[in-house]
């Protein structure tokens, strides 16, 4: 193990979103913002639904590492999911993933407008600790 | 310390974000979206400002959990920022940090819009490591 290898073991565990860890680019970093439109009728099995999913894929993906899902205070059925995956290949990969397939038919008929936004990072500042 | 203290202290980092630690509600955070257009030809220097603001912000203000800056790959000029507070009172403190204060004033004349949208979390998923 040389300096480099020893400094990079030694960052804070969020450091591998905000900043390159292990060698890696940050720029690689699959990012983006989800803007989904409910039906509000059924809002609470949608709630349901993604919290199972977000649940499922951070535990089971290694390379999923944040799903950060909202509701408006002004319109709870305008739900928003921020997105970070390490790099385009885990993406697609959580697109094929078990639970995240249970979730888009469970929620199929709940979803009136899905808008995928993707993004680029200018700062992913977050506590490490 | 009992056992639920001790159980609490045993969480990895980031439930901090997802879940209750220190026996607070994660009902407690304050979140928000801000969708910020900025002039185009004025992107590079508010990058700069908004850098350094959430640097600012996460090194010194504890109760700063999550500010994630980001711009549209199709329209670079739209920016948003995912943004989490430990509570109500830490974001009205960093609204008056000196940080935050000389971010406002030198992106005044970048910032073409902004909306803040207040929301409620439905899950926050994230790597604790």
């Amino acid at each position: 193990m040389n300096v480099k290898h020893l400094l990079i073991s030694m960052a804070p565990p969020l450091a591998v979103l905000g900043s390159p860890a292990r060698g890696e680019d940050v720029d690689q970093r699959h990012i983006q913002i989800a803007e989904i439109e409910v039906d509000p009728a059924q809002l609470d099995s949608y709630k349901a639904a993604v919290t199972e999913q977000i649940d499922a894929a951070i535990r089971l993906e290694p390379d999923v590492l944040v799903l950060y899902s909202v509701s408006g205070k002004d319109n709870p059925a305008r739900v928003t999911v921020f997105e970070i995956y390490r790099n385009r290949d885990a993406y697609l990969a959580h697109l094929q993933a078990p639970h995240f397939l249970k979730y888009k038919a469970s929620v199929e008929k709940m979803v009136k407008s899905l808008k995928l936004i993707p993004v680029d990072p200018v700062k992913l500042g977050a506590k490490s600790g």
